[in-house]
């Protein structure tokens, strides 16, 4: 705790669009303030403002901008680390961190699918925390899940937990500003449907029944573990010429039959430990659900709840097959405002 | 039959995008000649070069520019008329034509539905066009289905003949080009989704079902009719900013087991009564089945087989449960490409 | 002025994308409250909620929704009336409301050049609002300007004021959030250029040299009017796929020689009467100066200044000739938020 | 020559957009067939089907999907080269090349301001071919110019050779297909304009000159050489969501006055050497002068002249000022297109 009193952090990959997001987010935050800034050697040795464009549609954070960027690997003083790097480094960096001892937030897709780390939606499975309790490491490490596989998770909570939910096919229409490092195919985005998005389809087809499992065992017996969910999850992911918002249209099969003002009800009535303890970056209300024909959209419904809140639309079905479309903000709820509320839900004893 | 040896064609709507599209067909077809255009009051009284503004990527056809468009209502001399009104004129005004022993191919949802109406994609089902022997006009009225039918039914035919299609859960991602008369919504379109199109949804599930049906009974009884398909379909319809060319992400629940290979090899080898009879419009092959990971793209693969071919890819599955995308071009297969198919299949006896 | 402070004042045209923009906008002002709504017969008689879809990335205002919409030409309560009618239709509505006593904010292109009607951009001409003391309503009319108009004369205006400015080419790139009347041709902008818009350059060319004019002559002696600048403005106005943010490339010829420092500082030190009264909606800065390379850019620097600011990049030249690139958010700065600048510098007196 | 009869060519960056471009048009080619592919040593080794992504609109030809790819580099057979190759690399690589006796038409901008290199657009300058003859090299080296400034100067040859022109001040709107290597920025286009492009002002500023200009000397004398053109350009360079097609908003200073019909009559009855020898790349007409309200538009008009044609529309102006936009297709016309038909002019001695 600083002086001050806001919570010093570090942030990896800071130079980066989700790094980028993170350090907006972080300047208005009343419990935790971005102090170490690390990247690639090529940012290095730069304050940020001459280490890199601004990529993101906020005003770039004025005390930020003086930070000096030092390379990944550097020694870390923050107790509290936010990682945006690529998956492809994230794995050793974040572990060492968490052998001296820090709590680290992860955005990649590294550690998501191991077994000793908690891969939490606030909302939906805070108490997978508890998972950091037998880890390893003398720190903690905390995996923030996959942009579109939040959304899904949101959505299908209220339901897991009033009716059950024994399937769900999902296709997404994913938004560009979830793309990472662009290649010849971003080119080819303008005016175009790309049915493809690597990896994406197998990570929302694995971390949902994840997030969505049961947490079992005893940390006192030492067999604390996540019980994946019984959810068969199929997907089919496209990009789309859309700046921002992954869209997903979602075909249910539930474990009991429902009425339709039955999932309207489970979805606004829903509440968790976030709000409860009115977390900053908590939305309230979570789930949103659009009546009207066309909504939700993009263009105009992202930014409620501070681009943390999921929508609902197009609901129709009977029995127990339901369909809907969902929406949510991929580089805010689907990235770092999402790690940020794991880190506020970890530090509430949420 | 003229001197010359092309039929003369009357176009109904020929001032719009589908009339157009119907124009720039029909000037270099070896069967039909454009001779006589019909369009609202406000276009009449002018040749077509004044008449409206051209609005399809190919060139104006010389001679139809020439034409005096007259008023839909106006005596029609020729025996075949292709239809792109709006469905809310189209139903009287195709009906007094058929009655008075035109031969109308309609592009219009009018008469999709009606039980006396063949609805008719070439390719799947060219046995339907025999229903309208029993018609109760003089002429005959056919009718072309809804834009992203055909393209689902393309991709359905060659699975149901080889192994049974018990359901199909369908969301589709459709260019602007086929949106019709613009509304406010269209400005909305740029970076954005509309997860909604009216009645779009319920076309894809009604239509789908009667064009794989079985042709049952008799002329000669007097009962000649369509068996509807046991195929549940449901769809869920997206407008997304891409200019033209329907993609379609479709999971399908087989009635007997398959192998992916043995789904590729149905498509692939898949020829119907057009590919035989060597029609003017027909593509051939009629499903283009890719295997690389981010194919079919609208940017890359409309234009095969004149905009008349049906692409297929990212199939995955198992069993009798599979997933794959297809894709095809709207305002081609899926309109005017799709309608004059229809009339040479009715003129060649197919 | 209501028990509860705040003035209450009715919006013509209440229902389309300014109309909601308006209602966006006060229902969080300070000074005004919409009390009163008035649209065209269509909407009538239902509250608005019920009126009209959604159209802005904004919440829909939850007092406004409850406000029963009536038909233009209803009669008026309010003293203050904003208008977002149709240039049709504004004409005869709006003077009526004029010599009923209102005072009208249009935001039309019907009076713009009419010589008795001041067309003001607040930080700009301030003093031509004393024009309306001499129109021969009881009431008054106030013209804003046609959306790239507004961005133009902000971005010309410091200029004019240190070195005089003899010339302006234009070529604007203007998003389509300000199409108005969709068309046929909305649909095409996916993907697309068009190069021009109905009578878009006629207004940055007419319009520009009347808000850059010199009050003169004299109240009292009944010839107070605007001298127009004798300024060549020559426009090209194109629509891009871009859904909100107008961007003009500007190559102007200066009165006197400047370098380019002296060019930024006139735009860096540029305050005015808006920015002196701190009046609600002026932004300050008001023009804000990019130096790096890709800046500015709509996808990132609308919001600076709640949407009210002018952004300047990618100056360069030397001498008399001079090139540089303006954005500005063509519904708050050029439309709704302009005009409630207008109405708060007349209640300011500014 | 080969017995078949086409002579062979090798491509250099033939994995890449402009690469397969060359492959697309040579597929068909009269005269050329394409017989070498070289690339960077990440392709080599394999079949072109294996060693890239097709990334264009048009089939992979059959028989180059079979050709196996060499690294740039690998000793070339061919005696004429057509080079798609990064500028980094491109200008030893072609040297080493002309040095051995080869033919190259290159399209980086390595040679483009080389005195001793023609920069070629064929119906513009061909005399300027003769330039190679006095090259230091046992062969020759041609540069196709940039695709803003092929586009741009096939606009003002016939205005330059009917009136003079003394400056030229060009807005671009270009489409992504050009834009090479892609970087982050390449994500932020959807929906967004970005107004820079890397050196792209710079080259239209500088090449324009050079094209439009005279050569003078003789060979004889060793004095050959191009003077450029006494022509200001002024560019100001946008990057806009379309994907295929560069748009250029002009406003011109004749050198005498003249009037619209006069402009009009040059552009359509521009015709040069090309025509006159029924090049196999060369359109006809060169130029197409639209007349109506909206055209030019990338959606609309790119295919004609197979991509060759240039596109005028929207003239306005009077005496020796005018204004005028232009569009034409980037990587046809602009690239691989404009490239073969210089080769096509060279070997036929135009």
């Amino acid at each position: 705790m600083t002086a001050g009193g806001r919570q010093p952090v570090a942030i990896l990959g800071a130079t980066g669009a989700v790094g980028q997001r993170f350090l907006a987010l972080l300047a208005e935050h009343p419990w935790f303030e971005a102090r170490e800034l690390l990247a690639s050697a090529r940012s290095a040795g730069r304050p940020l403002r001459d280490a890199c464009e601004w990529l993101v549609p906020a005003p770039r954070p004025a005390a930020a901008a003086e930070l000096v960027v030092r390379e990944v690997g550097a020694p870390v003083e923050s107790a509290l680390v936010f990682s945006a790097l690529d998956a492809t480094v994230a794995r050793d960096v974040e572990e060492t961190l968490a052998r001296q001892g820090k709590t680290v937030v992860s955005n990649a897709s590294a550690w998501r699918m191991d077994p000793r780390v908690p891969l939490v939606v606030p909302e939906v499975n805070p108490e997978h925390l508890a998972l950091a309790a037998a880890q390893p490491w003398s720190g903690a490490l905390y995996a923030n899940p996959n942009c579109s596989t939040i959304g899904l998770s949101l959505a299908l909570a209220p339901l897991v937990a009033a009716f059950g939910v024994v399937a769900a096919s999902v296709v997404s229409l994913q938004a560009v500003s979830g793309a990472g490092t662009p290649t010849r195919r971003s080119l080819e985005l303008v005016g175009n449907v790309v049915p493809w998005i690597a990896g994406e389809e197998q990570k929302l087809e694995s971390e949902t029944p994840k997030i969505l499992g049961r947490l079992v065992g005893s940390a006192a017996a030492g067999d604390l573990r996540v019980e994946h969910a019984a959810l068969e999850v199929g997907a089919q992911c496209n990009r789309v010429p859309v700046p921002e918002g992954h869209t997903l249209c979602v075909t249910l099969t539930l474990a009991r039959e429902a009425r339709a003002a039955e999932l309207v009800d489970a979805w606004r009535s829903f509440r968790s430990r976030p709000q409860e303890l009115a977390l900053p970056s908590a939305p309230d209300p979570v789930v949103i659900v659009h009546d009207d024909d066309a909504s939700p959209q993009p263009a105009l419904h992202l930014e409620a709840g501070g681009g943390m809140a999921v929508h609902i639309g197009r609901l129709k079905g009977a029995g127990r097959t339901w369909r809907f479309t969902t929406l949510s903000h991929n580089t805010l709820r689907g990235a770092a405002g999402g790690a940020l509320l794991v880190a506020e839900s970890v530090r509430a004893g949420a």
